[in-house]
């Protein structure tokens, strides 16, 4: 196909041999394959840190569904944002926790902000953020 | 209520400030809430890394969906692995790429292999994972 | 003394038993002293996130000390950069490796800089920065 | 040289292009050497996650230097711990503030243990550990 490059890597023996052992480890079919992704994950690192990114987030909270009023609170707040909700799946962990995950699409900055006030409910135990800059070229 | 006990914490002034700067900027209502948050992150942390915990995952995958075969894969994997898949969403990124976020349960290291495992197929670009230990009083 | 408020934080009593285990572990003397570190790292974190931020950094790099002219770009790096190179230690991990920490204050996006291009040198293996801001009231 | 393998990477042309921007940034003279650094930056990652591994750590502290005991403390505890103390750098951050750095070798398991026993003293009041695994192929 005349949209890829083929790039040449020159790697130590020893070196080359721990990471056949590491991409093996990890189901890799290939070397091709294992690096293409190590290239993604650098350039998805440096994608979410220049300001004014554009992304995707799975905010992640284990809440209290006896706690009143969260669940309101929790759907106003992506009301209120200039964030795009895209899907939110939701699953019951026990008898008192919930643990839902929210896909959002936005400014990397604002869904950062959301995260934080979704995280500082009162009755949300554990909060975390995944993120996925929007990408072009991959 | 009986089952909460009162902790106090001596903090200087000036540390005290820039929390409460903080934790305004996050929307926490109170320190009380903020500290627990803290608190729960630490143990979370730390439950995480002993061995043989068991808890919840979020493996966040984006994917060409064009890519042949890789759909059938993702279910093959989640099939052949000793976790309970419990739920999973999927979201149209574009053209080309899905988001699809797969929520288990189970050991912790049985779903760290299993997300690599995903990681690692062709046509996957992108590949994170999020846990949560079994908390039980939280 | 004057300059110390003590706060109240209600917390469950499972929760708070799983924290005395875990700063028991870590090996600290009372609670308050765990807390403070909670909030210290919760506010460095924050800190070093805002743009034009203060700090100091260590850069941590393993190289081999038989490439060519490898010392001598570190140090023209140290010179040409608009920070203040405070200190360096210098270890002999083996035959052919060093370990060389590198302590900087500046602006941290200058030290991110820096240590960036230190990292990508011809030579060095492995290159990992910790920062910790300027702070003011800790 | 004998002991060098070339390996042929295929990568999209736009993701190649994103990477030749990254990499430029970063300062790397080719691609061969960027390739090259995430490699071992995820050899790394996995070889200090193994149980057992061996490696060093620079645990990196920020102390208030007026805390009466500490710095007998520190040294004591770096006297009761099977690991070598390698060398520590001490730098005066301000009048009440000192950053000492201390690389040790030895098990990673016990390098962090002593790491959370340092960074839990009273008067320490930032804590970080840097780790790097004892590599051979490298």
């Amino acid at each position: 196909m005349s949209k890829v490059e083929r790039v040449g890597v020159s790697l130590d023996k020893p070196l080359l041999a721990e990471f056949d052992q590491l991409i093996h480890a990890k189901g890799y079919a290939n070397r091709s394959e294992a690096i293409r992704d190590l290239i993604r994950l650098a350039l998805s690192g440096a994608a979410l840190e220049s300001p004014g990114a554009y992304g995707f987030g799975a905010v992640f909270l284990v809440y209290d569904h006896h706690a009143s009023k969260l669940a309101e609170q929790l759907i106003q707040l992506q009301h209120t944002h200039l964030l795009e909700v895209i899907a939110s799946v939701h699953v019951h962990l026990d008898h008192h926790h919930c643990l839902e995950v929210i896909i959002l699409k936005g400014q990397v900055q604002e869904i950062r902000k959301l995260a934080d006030k979704m995280t500082s409910l009162k009755g949300v135990k554990l909060g975390k953020l995944t993120l996925v800059p929007v990408m072009d070229g991959q």
